[in-house]
């Protein structure tokens, strides 16, 4: 069985599904936490170096929340130019140093397998906050995470559920790892929904058939968004294979109250990696779906705090001691529920 | 009665008199921990969004400083270049992301409007530090509490004071907002001391006059800066209507101590929104004038602290618990009284 | 005897052997509590204005860790282009206003004297963390613990051994700061290994040679390293007085573990400012020496946070308290001994 401890979180490859349900159970563990019905000071002294060498403000604050929730501390880096990376120094330095710093470290970088470099360097857990193209692990969790607490609200479960990915599906970092995550349940339909060119690789297609899951391919929404879970990402209008391609699919894959109504179950829940584009140019979730219940993306947000929690919380050996170190919580701490 | 807990703080007309000296009865009760004679960890836990979309140093570190004071944390974003608002994403959705992380905002963005509009979609409470020309009500409270506070010295008050507003009063966003909050106050007398073109716009203007209050309109500080208080502000060359303007009234709102001595009363207060530019060729507030005990523009400073902790207490229901949760010094706190 | 609370640490020159032993003192019983075997509270409450004006991530960071290990908590800013001294705030005013937020500054600067300029009008303990070309305190003081605590593996004492200082003993600021220290010793003697050109300044050989030390100048590794310490630093291309000059020294100050094999003691200690340049074209210290358990460099960086836990106890007046203020470290600190 697979110890935390001290371990790096750096791929979703890493986690079978007795590791994402040993996470997820830790992740709800900390709602009352973050959510400032608790408060607890387990970390307290612990310093999380969250390096992020390429910018990405949600991320970043978002692991930066979870470590405070826990009572830890945050040093921070943004951006790359002023970094000692810049003037030549190695990853494997850069890692020792900050090994001299921190208890754990959360980092972001532009390439692809830096952050597992990195790794081998540092003497104290890493996790991977998205290393480029490559991965983002928490991401991908906090995506499953999110799938299995919609769905209990309907008595089911993410096995013998009904997905649709839609979007970008060739370019999408995320649609990847959820796939792959994916992989260790049973029973799951995929109506996988991109334009011609912009459809799954087909590596992460044999991973999901061998899995024993039920592939669909189509280029368009009507007809195949009548799944459990509708998980739409952009597309950017440069990706298509050809200006052509993007004139045919133009406004194809964006998703309105009104396609809702008319294309999507009575209970769909929607999904999506954000930040969501709100111009109207936009090929993404309209506004009007705000009222709608079954938008999940703000509880997306919620539940990635509870995942980086719970990260933090194994791999630094506290995950049964949060309640030990419990205090209350003085102040006024919502105006209404987020 | 207004009752702060939950609320935003977005504008100085959401303030009565009788919100303001609740706010200032706080901030008073805050100065000894801000001093660091006493210490409290009553917001231990609590988290703050210091959100600074467009960049502002002073501000942002009194908000931080403030939060910190208090026992809180803070998490923090700055610029907007790397931001998902940069990518198309609405304030509303930034502000729903926003709440799954921070117990409290303060936040400064260039456009007006934005940080009410951010406040609709946010769950907590929202402080504006500053949306472009629009508004900056902590800046307007702390320099009314710094105006109380220094004439309280000489046994006088804000009600009957005589106030001399100098220098660009026509874009200058500090005086229109303090001018504002004088509105709940009884018989002042104004001295609007502005170039020709750069005078205090009709709206101020008539909201001052139907406070019952008395206002001269000058175009030089000669014969008029025997006031209570002279507000000195920053002039910018190309904010003058023509270059002639510009070379007429060139040098003619710079205070020195000689002009100090000649002009202003033996106890007049001088203020600046700060920060003062120092080199020779501004027209502000002369270096000479640091030894001078009623230059209160460092006081402003420190009374910014503790307006910023008085929104933060009352806004999250902490206001009478301060001391509960008080904790000793055990360093060496200053090396003098700044 | 000096005092250290409530005072500032500009420049190696305010040290006299004393003050130095009485920080190292401080420095190695901060070390549990900087490898997490301890944890203490001492400056709860505390807050450090880290005000790096030119950037210097690993400097930053190392402060911020510092203050944090303490108990402390840390605003920061970097850069220059937003802050209010960009604006033609003085010095002398910034001083004034961080005085109202901070209890003790940490400060980068690219002018020299500005730290010093800065601490005139600061009414807490500033600490330089390097002004331009001119001082870097904290780094000298890290590198002589350094030395101390690596001679004593080998029953050897910093009076009476063997220093050979290469590369760019011109420009280097951390290798004249250091020998400035090390005129506070006895019979040292000084491998000076400086390309023609870049040679150590006469300022800095007088003093060496007044305090009664035996200086060797010569142009060339070979024959030059079989030194206790040997302290390497980069030598940029440009530097040199010549393009002649450089391609006659191209390589030959370059030291991998086969040079080390050849021409170093079996003992001699490695060590380096940081960051070294990894790049295969940089004249520096080679990865294959890694796995030498006698390269320093990131001890250096261990006991450079020592220095500054140290500094910051000193002139906050807290280097008794530590203990006092001790709790539990209930998480799992490290992978492995970094």
């Amino acid at each position: 069985m697979f110890s935390f401890q001290g371990e790096n979180i750096l791929s979703v490859n890493q986690l079978d599904r007795d590791c994402i349900e040993r996470i997820f159970a830790v992740a709800k563990k900390m709602e009352p936490y973050a959510k400032k019905q608790k408060r607890t000071n387990v970390l307290e002294g612990a310093i999380l170096a969250n390096l992020f060498f390429e910018p990405s403000t949600r991320t970043r604050v978002s692991f930066g929340t979870a470590f405070n929730l826990l009572g830890g501390l945050v040093r921070e880096t943004t951006g790359m130019q002023s970094s000692a990376l810049a003037k030549g120094e190695s990853l494997y330095d850069t890692a020792r140093v900050i090994s001299a710093y921190a208890d754990a470290v959360a980092m972001r970088h532009p390439d692809s397998g830096s952050v597992a470099e990195f790794a081998t360097g540092c003497s104290v857990p890493v996790i991977n906050g998205g290393d480029g193209p490559n991965e983002h692990p928490t991401q991908a969790l906090l995506d499953l995470l999110t799938i299995e607490r919609e769905l209990i609200r309907f008595d089911q479960n993410i096995d013998g559920m009904h997905i649709a990915l839609v979007g970008d599906l060739k370019y999408g970092r995320t649609v990847h790892s959820l796939s792959k995550l994916l992989c260790h349940y049973k029973d799951i339909k995929f109506s996988m929904v991109a334009p011609n060119g912009l459809q799954m690789p087909d590596s992460i297609l044999s991973a999901v058939e061998n899995a024993g899951h039920k592939i669909e391919l189509v280029d368009k929404m009507e007809g195949n968004l009548a799944a459990d879970i509708v998980y739409q990402t952009r597309i950017q209008e440069e990706r298509f294979p050809s200006q052509e391609e993007a004139n045919k699919y133009r406004g194809g894959f964006r998703i309105s109250q009104s396609i809702y109504n008319t294309h999507c179950k009575p209970n769909s829940v929607l999904m999506h990696p954000l930040p969501r584009d709100s111009r109207l140019e936009a090929n993404e979730l309209d506004n009007d779906l705000n009222a709608n219940d079954n938008l999940a993306i703000f509880r997306q947000v919620q539940n990635g705090v509870l995942i980086r929690m719970a990260l933090f919380a194994l791999t630094l050996g506290v995950e049964n001691k949060v309640e030990q170190y419990e205090v209350s919580v003085p102040w006024f701490s919502r105006k209404r529920d987020s």
